[in-house]
């Protein structure tokens, strides 16, 4: 995974557990796609605290995770759910014996149900 | 839901938040079915030390739900994989439209694919 993309996910997952100063500053650098001299003047801070209060942000986020794994167990459902779109496809396309197909869904489902 | 299933969710999802420490006695408490006596005993502690501490642990737990509501998310993903499981069954039971099926099981891993 792209570190971008990874970092947007944890905050997506985490970043509720940052304060409130902490959040806009983040969001400005990841979600806003800002440099940290942009942000450090919006912010009246410098650049070198701004850079700071992300790493700080990042490790933060990265330790939930590393804790949790809450993140992890998410994409591998939403894999699990591609699969099954997956498999709908080809039954629609190639006209497969739906017992099959039912044998397939039924264990993915179950391992999603597991999965909690 | 019932409370003991809720605290243990909760503990589930965000037991590696507490301490060890607190960890050690909430578990006896949530997961074990000890009473606080009980607890205090072996832990060496007062009862209302026990207490203090179940109660803080509840509320640090019910804190992150209320912030990140991963529990809510999880159980919502598990009832739409229950529903597919049904539509499963109903497939079997009934030989369906395969068309149908298709189409019903794919608008619920859509929603769970959004929900990520």
């Amino acid at each position: 995974m792209n570190e971008i993309l990874e970092q947007t996910l944890l905050y997506d997952f985490y970043g509720e557990l940052l304060t409130a100063h902490q959040k806009e500053i983040y969001e400005q650098f990841v979600l806003d796609d800002l440099s940290l001299s942009e942000i450090a003047e919006t912010a009246g801070i410098s650049r070198q605290g701004v850079h700071d209060l992300v790493k700080r942000c990042q490790k933060t986020l990265e330790g939930y995770e590393s804790k949790l794994h809450l993140v992890e167990k998410f994409l591998s459902i939403r894999d699990k759910a591609n699969r099954i779109e997956q498999i709908l496809g080809e039954c629609e396309r190639e006209k497969r014996d739906p017992g099959e197909i039912v044998a397939r869904i039924r264990e993915i489902t179950d391992a999603i149900i597991e999965e909690l």
